[in-house]
């Protein structure tokens, strides 16, 4: 069974500086993985302004999904409060969904959009 | 006419354990079926830390839409405040769409996204 | 030029009952033409337990958006609070996004996804 | 290595005519451009009752992603409070996501989706 892409890229990421009521401002990038492997990815994060940042490792157990917070990868520092873009790849087909939480002003707002699998 | 795909996935799903307002936490798979068939569904759910929980069943009928909430479907019990992902199936092609609503602060958000069609 | 597609899916579609502040609650079928003729669309609405409504006519002129309010929609009469989804049509191929303002309590939300574009 | 596409359409546009708290009401086109080489962009806006504005220029360098605002492109005035439409061409493959925060009331919203990449 191969469910998904080895690449996926999203264009829009970006770290709030300021949260405010109980939920702290993050984004994460959601894989599921269906497949019985386990997935090893390889994440890199590209800039406006600086060199990217390449291949950070995280690992998805077969049959289950991450939900991966993108301020608190071992191997990345994001810096927040600027312009950011991700591209994940993996060793087996899953798929990728990016979701952004912004509690700056004293409400939340969620935004989300499935990543662009590359075709390749 | 067949329009859609049988197969489709949501990697990022999460039901907030709070809510205020009128309006109550929840998330939605939202199913469109143009078909002049009853499509019978099988809903998968996949998680961080624990094996999934398989082919939950639900129906469509033809012509028509179903936003199935998922904090309330027969057969499964999705827990609250953890991360999880979904995989819907379909005897005939539909079209799928996730949308969340948030409301654990004083003011909603939504959040929604097409789900990854799987091409097979 | 034949950019987009001539049938495009909506699963998740909600006019909320409620506004509250400056700005109604309300979803809206965006458009684009970039084509040099006029696109003629017809549009239809499935719900959950009633009939579609099928093949409301619009008319998107050569070289321009539009940003159809599905609340009113000559021809079409959707009821408020319930769950429906759409099926938008077209003479010319187009692309199709909906978005969604609920602003029952008293703050704001947005959601938006690009339409299902149907193979065929 | 060439990964996304090379035009991109966005149907739904719209600067908010007002903002509140700390955030401003905004719009951005968000590139990224995994390439080794600079992409140039050429942006057009489309309008419900007037002529489009075609190919405002815009350079990604290699690696690198820009997250664009509407409201502030040399070269183009979009109004706020109307509805528009986007295109976006490219030298070399990218891939664009597009992005709205409406704060125009007490609290802010987001919105986001992929474009629609065309195939050709």
């Amino acid at each position: 069974m191969s469910e998904g892409a080895r690449e996926w890229l999203v264009p829009d990421g970006f770290l709030p500086e300021e949260s405010s009521g109980s939920q702290e401002s993050h984004e994460a990038i959601c894989v599921l993985n269906t497949s019985g492997e386990e997935a090893r990815l390889r994440i890199s994060f590209y800039f406006e302004e600086r060199e990217p940042i390449k291949d950070v490792e995280v690992v998805v157990p077969p049959e289950r999904t991450r939900h991966i917070r993108t301020e608190s990868l071992g191997g990345a520092e994001i810096p927040r409060g600027v312009p950011y873009a991700m591209r994940v790849e993996s060793s087996v087909p899953i798929v990728v969904q990016c979701s952004r939480m912004d509690t700056t002003q004293a409400a939340l707002s969620l935004m989300t959009t499935m990543a662009y699998p590359v075709e390749r």
